[in-house]
């Protein structure tokens, strides 16, 4: 198991999907201030794939600077906001989500035990 | 800017994230251990995507629920061995990726610029 790398991907993956975050909070702010704009960020963004938001955002600079700009500086304000918070929150997301599953999977084996076998192993 | 609905969100996608990565972990080891179980998981998952990791765990448990569990307990395992190095880990990529993209546009702005306007502005 290459920790390294994974941790490594695993950043990666949030850097794109908070640039992600940041090009919807500024395509809901320019839907107020700039319809014009908002349509055409919508139209321009669905041409790119936010798995290479660099990539994304060097376009989006050769267009529009100033937008490329704002999604870059939101997105930084979202690290910096959320960031702390990560640890306590995957973590319990990731023991919360293997509870409920453990769970449901109970569930299924409880349905699945017939009355025969419950018969024969009665509560002493 | 809805924080704590982004919050939640990029939670979910990273639990989304190590869900697949503990998956990539299990593939390799049953390449070594188990290969017709390795082409089974592959065929298996390549049905699913990882942004419902939930469906595909359950999925996965009324086949194999042996896997389903080593997958459950990989993503736990990788949750609390990176979880710590998050914040710092995801700061340090944003305004890395910020800065080398103003360095390509300050490089563009750069190239852009003419001799002549170069000359009207010489150092003092």
């Amino acid at each position: 198991m290459d920790l390294r790398r994974i941790a490594r991907e695993t950043c990666d993956t949030l850097v794109n999907y908070l640039t992600y975050q940041a090009f919807r909070v500024i395509l809901d702010q320019l839907q107020e201030t700039n319809p014009a704009q908002h349509i055409w960020l919508q139209h321009f963004s669905a041409r790119y794939s936010f798995q290479y938001s660099s990539d994304y955002l060097q376009a989006l600079y050769k267009e529009k600077p100033d937008l490329a700009l704002r999604i870059m500086t939101v997105r930084a304000a979202l690290v910096e906001d959320m960031a702390d918070s990560l640890p306590e929150m995957s973590r319990t997301s990731i023991n919360q989500a293997n509870m409920a599953l453990r769970r449901t999977m109970l569930e299924h084996l409880t349905q699945m035990s017939d009355p025969i076998s419950e018969e024969e192993s009665p509560p002493s």
